[in-house]
């Protein structure tokens, strides 16, 4: 199944910057996709309001992973692969390190159990470059507070620690895909970040047509 | 997370009598619950309507296979599990093994991969006990056809070949797990196959309470 797209994807906690950087890179390259599951893409859409149903409060984790792996399935073989096989660069906001970082390690499911379902839903469809957007959660949470005009408060330091899982996570699937993963240094200017973004995708671009 | 109560499964193809032969069972022992996925379950219900909705005709295989297991990760959570905890025989018609055999093997989405996504859903819920009624393909066409009191026409002889392979995925599965799984010829009569399976089931639970 070898496409003549590029397919990269981004991760990172909320407050990093990362969507407005990827909705600015979109607009930079040429013959760019810019997507995230589910994506309109119908079926994944059903999927997604079954996990969000705030009446089904009985729902286990792992019932939980397993919908957001069918999903990403199909938002994958109905968006993502025919625009790689008309030679787009498609830029995905979250993917399956999402589901290690979060649920995987965060959560306590299991990278490795988590992985495994994940391998299942993307076969050989995985990402040439995942750009990881690392950021002190303290940081990030007063980025999103100022966002939202407010102080920081208890909940958000309960949640501190919730997000400093998260980071935890990111930092063991560096080390894991070290070919395929970049961290960048999201704490200086929107405009920073962008700049670093760019370079390193443009530059992996170039090898490309090498 | 040892369970008091015996988790029993029934497998085989549609006319082998497997329904009729469950029920009778779980007429005769104390403490039985019948169930087969999704079991009434809210949360599974919701998921099989996105398997099953005719719109949605894009559905991957993959997807299906992970949404199966999904509502059946459900299921066991909500209804099975209790259950046993509680000292019940569940008796549940149809799990694990036929997505292994009609997906993993005959839709050739590959047995051990089906295995992986479904180790995760129901982690060591494992069933102690697998009746697999076994029928010449042929036959079992037959008996549904007198039911339905029509002939064998040219679409059920196309997928005749698709129940040879059901089987085959079966008969691989009886090799693979020989503990646990038990084959019974179901080419006799209702009354003959009902008598051999309660024999089987009840020489289990006896050795069970020795």
């Amino acid at each position: 199944m070898k496409e003549n797209g590029t397919f990269i994807t981004f991760e990172g906690p909320d407050g990093a910057g990362k969507t407005t950087i990827i909705n600015l890179i979109a607009k930079e390259l040429e013959h760019a996709l810019l997507t995230r599951e589910p994506g309109g893409i119908e079926i994944a859409e059903q999927i997604r309001k079954v996990i969000l149903d705030k009446e089904n409060t009985a729902m286990d984790p792992r019932t939980e992973a397993l919908l957001y792996a069918a999903a990403r399935r199909q938002h994958l073989i109905e968006k993502v692969k025919p625009a790689l096989q008309d030679g787009k660069v498609v830029l995905c906001d979250r993917f399956v390190d999402s589901s290690l970082a979060y649920q995987g390690y965060a959560r306590g499911l299991g990278m490795d159990e988590v992985y495994a379902i994940n391998q299942f839903a993307i076969e050989d469809l995985s990402p040439e470059l995942t750009i990881y957007f690392d950021i002190e959660p303290e940081l990030g949470m007063k980025r999103i507070n100022r966002n939202k005009g407010r102080e920081v408060n208890r909940l958000d330091l309960e949640n501190l620690d919730f997000h400093h899982k998260v980071r935890e996570g990111y930092l063991l699937l560096l080390k894991r895909f070290p070919a395929r993963m970049v961290r960048i240094d999201a704490s200086g200017t929107i405009d920073e970040v962008y700049q670093k973004t760019l370079n390193i995708i443009k530059a992996r671009l170039a090898e490309k047509s090498l």
